[in-house]
């Protein structure tokens, strides 16, 4: 076990004199900044909490940790999903959710520069007054920008407009040791070394932090339609979306999703869009799609040849959703699943296993079955344009934490096993933390686990910077 | 400076005996091995070549290279233009173009499985048989995929398709320890700890050597259209870019010329296309530009509103090519660049410089000034819409070979400084190899290529695989 020193008054006294923001210390600190969004994985109380409103105060804090060896992490909205921006070793949090501004379109490059702790919903919201789009799309709105670029976040538009990472031009980072440099440019197109900015992605702050991006936007998209499909088995429903892709068909989103989810969902948010029986077939299954482009007739086209297929392919019916309200009404419900689920069970785990997009039916068919034999619920839900599935497993029998922590190990072993044996991944999308840390060793190897703590003891040789998230400190 | 050992007589037989491929040593290997496509960067002779067959040829070389300390390095079709591919420390060359299979096309994934020594040409052409694209589209269709990963190769249709990063799903990786990998998986999305597969794309053979690569491939666009625009200025021509982006028009290919590139070109294909003269007026740079998509109304579309612009903004004339064979010989005369270059001239230099879209055109005129205080010509060419340049230095003077090199360096030196105060890099697409290293720790910074080092050092303990790329060996 790496051996860190404690913050003492000493260093508090520093970090109050050289940085710039406030700096709050044991028991003035939020309990909110204790844990993330997914509480079962613990409550951990930072010695220090940080507000960072600028570069040189992200340098001055590392320079002073990593001299101190002094565990230190950065935050952004605490909207995480699997423990990364905890303080699990205590020691220093920064709060970069100050350093939120928008500073600089340039439409001829098509990038925007932006501070880390702007929200996505803020960055996305401001580009479309522009006429441009800022594609990623996860559905946490208000997740930071640098937390998105640090978990590669995918969201509901990946299938047509890829993840966050194709979206990051540059950055400017903080490194373990203080010192400021910078990945990237604002180019399109770079050959110049390994790609360290391709590293940062995805890469949860365990690397460096990221003080500054450039990210790439593209002109937004003149029209938009949604359709909803509902269907009578999960099966029929997962099975259409590659006969759509074999079909040239280009959606900007397939999202799948069960019956009881859209039922907690709606319930949860007091309006009912999905249908539930149609002409007496009970709807258990729905797809919800979304196709955009520029030209009005070929998204007519491609709506049409879609209906077509899915109805060819076993849909009950195609509901289309044309204009802004009704699109929104029939994507309010997908994006309130997370909550709708919190709001429900007490005890609340779950993965965002990734899977090849024709593996999904026989996979949710494996998981459902696996569920079969816990204590607690299972419930669906996701990408079915990318694999890309979130897995709750849930249950409100508070009194039993540890006997439910046991189970979903045990049930997450089996998810994970036959995700790799289909050839998908841990995490499309919510990354490793320390959630996930314990199967990273088991199903990405030796080899590439060896490789990874490598890289980090290359970047971070005092392991100061968010450790025990992605790979494990000894 | 590391020391390597030499290859003896009992090491070539350990090949002989383990590898399935033919071994050739000493004079038995062919000249063409030497050096790649830039051969003033020198001519330097393997001790050995090796056929590599399989994962198991490649594994055992590097078991053998490691456990002795031998350079060993894997080539392509050796169409690199920074010495990637060249064996300047001897050792061992292992000839990856055996490795030549398409494997397997999984439609539902989207994705292609194939051997690394499979030419961009072979699989381009095998994508289009099945109503498929490989879009990333370098200049050399002769060079192999697993060089085009390795260098992250950009080509043509970067603008609207993205480069060769953006089709690599996975690979089999065998390490410099013979250890044999996965980076990746099947699916788009994927979030499971740092981002291997990203960091072997564009790291030249220096981290493993590839043996597999599972590759995104795309519908084909069903119609295309490519405009010739002649232009009085250059400034006029690349001017122009900005603004097609501006109105949101996405075309799948710019690309920018000036006349005497062309009249070069045309000269060695033996076929004119591009107007030199009209009503009067001296065409004197060129812009080429293709559009595709699936609805011909929505291209045609795009090509009027793009005509106007293009007029509007100076061009001179926009001519149109609608039918395969008029768009077959609008690129024909783009596509011979190099080689009519290198066939006019005896001392060839160049670098693929990128700097942002918007300072084009003061880069190539700082480039034509700068050029006018040296012995060398200059000519220029590249990708108006990602601003990766191709900048050539040519002479005949094949006797002031050194003061060309020193002239040339010294020009570059003046190339890159500007391009970063634009902030540009080094490479768009070729690479560093060994010609460019010189200018790395220089540009890019004692911080990042340091942080390169080490990675280097991660993957690679003993420095073997193809050291003296894109990092110094010590």
């Amino acid at each position: 076990m790496t051996d860190y020193n404690k913050v003492d008054e000493n260093i508090i006294q520093q970090f109050r004199d050289y940085v710039s923001g406030k700096v709050y210390a044991g028991n003035d600190i939020n309990e909110d900044f204790f844990h993330d969004e997914m509480p079962i994985y613990g409550s951990y109380q930072p010695d220090v909490l940080i507000e960072a409103k600028s570069t040189d105060d992200v340098s001055t804090i590392l320079t002073i940790c990593n001299e101190h060896k002094i565990p230190v992490l950065a935050r952004g909205a605490g909207s995480g999903l699997v423990g990364s921006g905890v303080a699990i070793n205590g020691g220093v949090m920064i709060d970069m959710q100050g350093m939120n501004k928008i500073l600089e379109y340039d439409l001829d490059n098509l990038v925007v520069k932006v501070q880390p702790g702007v929200y996505l919903h803020d960055l996305a919201e401001d580009c479309l007054t522009k006429g441009y789009m800022y594609p990623p799309d996860p559905g946490e709105k208000f997740a930071t920008l640098g937390g998105n670029v640090s978990t590669n976040a995918g969201g509901m538009r990946a299938v047509k407009y890829g993840t966050t990472r194709d979206y990051v031009r540059a950055m400017e980072v903080v490194l373990p040791t203080g010192e400021v440099t910078r990945f990237g440019a604002v180019v399109s197109k770079t050959s110049t070394g390994y790609s360290l900015k391709d590293l940062m992605v995805g890469s949860e702050g365990t690397l460096g932090i990221i003080t500054e991006l450039t990210l790439r936007i593209v002109p937004q998209a003149k029209h938009t339609i949604s359709l909803i499909v509902p269907f009578e088995t999960l099966e029929d429903c997962i099975a259409t979306v590659p006969v759509l892709f074999r079909a040239h068909l280009k959606p900007q989103a397939i999202e799948f999703m069960e019956r009881k989810i859209i039922i907690a969902s709606e319930k949860y948010i007091g309006k009912e869009t999905f249908p539930k029986n149609i002409e007496g077939t009970d709807v258990n299954a729905y797809l919800l799609i979304t196709f955009d482009g520029d030209n009005e007739d070929e998204i007519d086209l491609q709506m049409e040849q879609a209906a077509e297929l899915l109805v060819e392919n076993g849909a009950i019916d195609v509901l289309v959703a044309d204009t802004p309200n009704a699109i929104k009404d029939a994507w309010a419900a997908r994006s309130s699943f997370l909550e709708a689920i919190d709001s429900q069970y007490k005890l609340v785990d779950e993965c965002d296993v990734v899977v090849p997009i024709n593996k999904i039916a026989e996979f949710i068919n494996f998981v459902n079955e696996a569920g079969e034999k816990y204590d607690f619920d299972v419930q669906s839900f996701g990408h079915a344009g990318d694999g890309n599935l979130h897995i709750y497993a849930v249950s409100n029998d508070e009194d039993k934490k540890e006997e439910f922590n046991k189970q979903v190990h045990d049930f997450m072993e089996e998810i994970y096993t036959k995700a790799y044996e289909f050839g998908g991944q841990l995490s499309g999308e919510h990354g490793i933390g320390h959630g996930k840390l314990q199967y990273m060793r088991e199903f990405e190897g030796e080899i590439n686990t060896n490789l990874i703590r490598g890289i980090k003891k290359v970047f971070d040789p005092n392991m100061i910077l968010n450790p025990g998230k992605v790979v494990s400190v000894d």
